[in-house]
């Protein structure tokens, strides 16, 4: 989804990200700020690898993108202007939302976790969005919870992602249920993608296969969130993203039940809910040029 | 060890840390100060938990120290002047130490990880060591990196601590061998305390205890720096503590391969063993002050 937010009129708008590669996203990003009303200042979250100079360098889930695609100097080109593009991963750009103006607002010690399809984070520390040396930080979602376990979407395995995001857990709900088990996840699901509000249905209509996974997934959450609190030292985590959206403050509190067993009493660690939902990464993206 | 650093004077003195309680402690430190001829400006580091404020909350292995001790005021109060000290934990000491005019002298995105009795970290990001909210940050050794696995001396399970320091190999050593395996460990070290260099004599020999011991040390030590990679996104990782010492450079490299078997290709993480060895703490103390 393309969103752009026209802070000094007020506006937002969105649109469905163009299918047909990068030059197609550009045009409308143009257009879209045309819309808005202009831009001298404009921040994009994108899906995928940024490096420190705007370039995507990898994303996987952007239809057409191949190699490296210098999305701040085309944005640049494309509007025309003098103006000033920062491009940002889109679950940082998230994060940044809701350090600046939602859930961890005047907290300066945060790691964003976001379980959707994948499981993406992003990591504030002394106040500042952490980008790293190579602009990778903040990845917990590769973050190892059972050495040798489930295989995660990057290739390795037993990463966090592998147990806890939507993607990995459609696959596995398929492959138990083609091994017999029965769950309502595919009865609902058919053919079709297996969505996060499914998976809130199942749980709900007490599917033991959908109870096995999310606790499995909350577990996962509990390991590598207590071993980043331990790493880096933080205040606050909070939980976004599609899935975790759908399961709703349960979860949350659960993924907060599973991390505290793992830390020393005392710990003053917080979890919570991401307060602006979809809205973090156009309220971050604005943030990030502000 | 107490050790002071007379920058001015360029001299360095040694004494065994005295186990009578933190009244000694500074007094001692006190004297030290003295011989090497006075100074406005003290640096400490001290096994332990510490605070923003140079108070010491918990320092298990300080023979007769219970309670906060808020040391940095005490030592500033025993050399009666207008001084500044400051104390943080020895091992985010000796990281700086190592930062400052180390092994990781001019990187910015640094690990130390210390391998000595327990598991020690310090963690350098853009340039400065973090402290993080409550002091607590660079805690490697307390990163899961086996969900229910081996007792950590902190109480908790599975954590890299437990499978890579010398004090819970020492348990595991004798507990193998009371379950009949023969080791060297327990030949070497009969009743006294198995030092790093009955592991590394032990290895030498072509003991399989103390060898299975050790890869399993290794491959702990690559899953939880995979692990802080993918979360923090350093540029390297300094190893040292006794142990590691003891074991030498192809210890180190064998951690360097483990953690890069576990790390997406491409990337340019390094591994590289402490170049200050035992001075990185007094080298990073003064270097805290200066």
């Amino acid at each position: 989804m393309a969103s752009v937010k026209g802070d000094e009129v007020g506006r937002t708008v969105k649109r469905p990200t163009p299918t047909d590669g990068p030059e197609a996203v550009v045009a409308l990003i143009a257009r879209l700020v045309e819309e808005v009303g202009g831009g001298h200042r404009i921040g994009i979250g994108a899906p995928g690898q940024i490096d420190r100079h705007g370039v995507v360098t990898e994303a996987p889930n952007l239809a057409g993108w191949k190699g490296p695609v210098p999305l701040a100097k085309r944005v640049a080109a494309a509007v025309g202007g003098k103006v000033t593009v920062r491009v940002d991963n889109d679950v940082n750009v998230a994060v940044l939302g809701e350090h600046r103006h939602g859930a961890a607002h005047h907290v300066d010690n945060v790691l964003g976790v976001w379980v959707g399809t994948g499981v993406g984070g992003g990591l504030v520390l002394d106040g500042e969005l952490r980008g790293g040396p190579t602009g990778m930080a903040g990845e917990i979602g590769h973050v190892v919870v059972h050495p040798g376990g489930r295989r995660c979407g990057c290739g390795f395995d037993g990463h966090l992602e592998a147990y806890a995001g939507r993607g990995r857990l459609e696959v596995e709900a398929r492959r138990r249920h083609g091994a017999g088990e029965a769950t309502a996840l595919v009865e609902l699901a058919g053919d079709e993608r297996m969505k996060s509000g499914t998976f809130a249905k199942a749980l709900e209509a007490g599917d033991g296969v959908a109870a096995d996974l999310i606790d499995q997934a909350v577990g996962a959450l509990g390991v590598a969130l207590a071993s980043a609190q331990n790493l880096v030292d933080l205040q606050l985590v909070v939980v976004g993203g599609g899935l975790a959206e759908k399961l709703g403050p349960t979860f949350v509190g659960r993924v907060e039940q599973a991390v505290r067993a793992l830390l020393w009493p005392g710990s003053s660690l917080r979890v919570a809910p991401s307060a602006l939902g979809d809205d973090a990464g156009v309220v971050g993206a604005a943030a990030m040029v502000s």
